[in-house]
């Protein structure tokens, strides 16, 4: 058995894997002093606004320690911060890690959590420059993300307007069903067993989508929707003072055989089960068509449209040429936390 | 009975609190975008470096709740991190909060967080600007701090030169007093007892003599030492590859008080104690004088010298004209962390 590592030598690993280059093919990033004094230190771009995010994951809350490995707990705590910036339309640059430390936890671990938060990290050209480390009684991680953004490119929530087209950057409802893959025995193909396990275990958050969208005049909102569809386009449409009508649904493939097999409805799993990571846009209606093809053309996969901002508020849905109110049951991270002490 | 908050409705409220600007003096900050969205935006200075830093601090580790108002603890939650920014010659700007909401807390005093970490924040011109909500089995705040500092006034703790006095801002050891004062029934003076308690729940960061210090090209190297100063000095000595001679330890008087109380030594708590929150240091020996007498004009108290820095490395304590190895036994988060589970 090896002697515990003190703080101090706990950072200075950390500070290894963080600072390590894999590949060596890093963009000089504009970071003057990173992991190691009281603060980090970043020249920020004078031509650009900064933006900043915090998201915070506990253990049995956002996900379960004893059912996933340390590298896509990482993953997954960064991948829901790039997330955040990139429905700026910022580009990320630099990260702090804030890691509550159960008792007993095996330093290799932590190490992993780092591991993994810093190859999605560095994929994006992001580099965590600091944190700090504490005592808690489970896995707690609270990650705090900077970018960058030209003015002109900012994309708010509240800026979507009658008429405007809404669509998301993919299909959704993978994660959930994911999730409800870790839970139980669940007869599937084995290519949407994995489709679905890794939408939950290794989400990739639409960072160039998100600033190739910001970049174009015509994209009026953006959010993520990883709260669950229903409750962050009634978060875009309350904030734009407008509401909206829902006309199709875009179900991942995954999400779909996940709920057949649970005899579930995808569509549920679609509107409410969040963690997609994917970007919720608000698009003027007349360059909806154009801005898809050359979506489609860059990234290969489509732009999927889901309905339209209406003047009247609130949410509708159009099921069998029927509307009905689209009731916002997506993840409210209190009631969450609520009902676990329940 | 009221209906809980739902996390909405929780944020629009947090946000009341955060905007307001209690007296209407403060400086208006570059803030483009606060609380409400996937991020928060500013415009940073173009002629100064950013700085960024992240604390978090767990119930029944860093404090205990049945113990402590919320105000308070919110208050000590941002003096940590005010700290950390002061320490690098940095005006602090903005604050992120993410917040571990344990089953059944109440909202009127999660609220009352957030109004303990407002009031110091706008103490010193910081606004927070957004942050995260979640679960967790007990309170947890993990919050960041950016700032900004002129290139020239950046002070790392890695300048530190054989020969430079080290001095601190203020007498050490009163924050754990306090401490102890709230575990047990201690016999002393009223205004001796207040001194420490006050040290502990609203220790007040040292924001400006941070700025003013690193404003001086004397000043070498600076560093927060809220991890116990021998710890911290450790710290200090080995990133400027050198090591110090301790030749006089400045206790509070309330840390003096309380120890000989409890039959203790008043120099343990200022050398181990830590959650002082007074910054440490370096100054180059021809100038210290000087500046020390311009620090008390000024700030209306000493710059405190409490040795120098020397070659050879490892830290010395002189008694009673003996030197003996200062052995560092402060604050380490991830022991203190393990001696909680086992």
């Amino acid at each position: 058995v090896t002697q515990p590592l003190s703080e101090d030598e706990l950072v200075a690993a950390i500070r290894v894997i963080c600072e390590a280059k894999p590949g060596g093919g890093a963009a000089p990033r504009p970071i003057v002093l990173g992991i190691g004094d009281d603060a980090a230190v970043w020249k920020p771009s004078s031509s650009h606004l900064s933006v900043i995010t915090t998201d915070a994951l506990v253990d049995g809350v956002h996900f379960r320690s004893a059912q996933m490995s340390e590298l896509h707990i990482g993953h997954r705590a960064m991948a829901a911060n790039l997330s955040d910036v990139a429905a700026m339309g910022a580009r990320p640059v630099l990260a702090t890690v804030a890691l509550g430390v159960p008792p007993h936890a095996a330093q290799a671990q932590l190490l992993d959590l780092y591991r993994g938060m810093n190859a999605l990290a560095h994929a994006h050209g992001v580099r965590i420059v600091g944190g700090d480390i504490v005592g808690a009684p489970v896995l707690t991680l609270a990650l705090t993300l900077v970018g960058e953004v030209r003015r002109s490119h900012l994309r708010r929530r509240d800026g979507a307007r009658p008429g405007d087209v809404l669509a998301v950057t993919g299909p959704l409802g993978a994660s959930h069903a994911g999730l409800l893959l870790l839970d139980g025995d669940v007869a599937l193909d084995p290519q949407l067993a994995q489709r679905a396990a890794a939408a939950f275990a290794t989400p990739q958050p639409r960072v160039r989508e998100g600033r190739w969208l910001a970049a174009s005049a015509n994209v009026h909102a953006m959010m993520d929707c990883s709260d669950g569809l229903s409750t962050d386009l009634g978060r875009l449409t309350r904030a734009s003072g407008c509401g909206a009508l829902v006309d199709r649904v875009p179900v991942d493939p995954a999400a779909e055989a996940v709920a057949q097999a649970l005899g579930e409805d995808g569509r549920a799993y679609a509107l409410h089960g969040g963690e997609d990571f994917e970007l919720l846009v608000a698009v003027a209606p007349r360059a909806f068509a154009h801005l898809s093809g050359r979506f489609r053309q860059r990234f290969g996969s489509a732009l999927l449209p889901l309905g339209r901002v209406e003047k009247q508020g609130g949410l509708r849905l159009l099921e069998a040429s029927q509307e009905r109110e689209l009731v916002p049951a997506g993840w409210d991270h209190l009631r969450t936390g609520a009902q676990r002490g329940s």
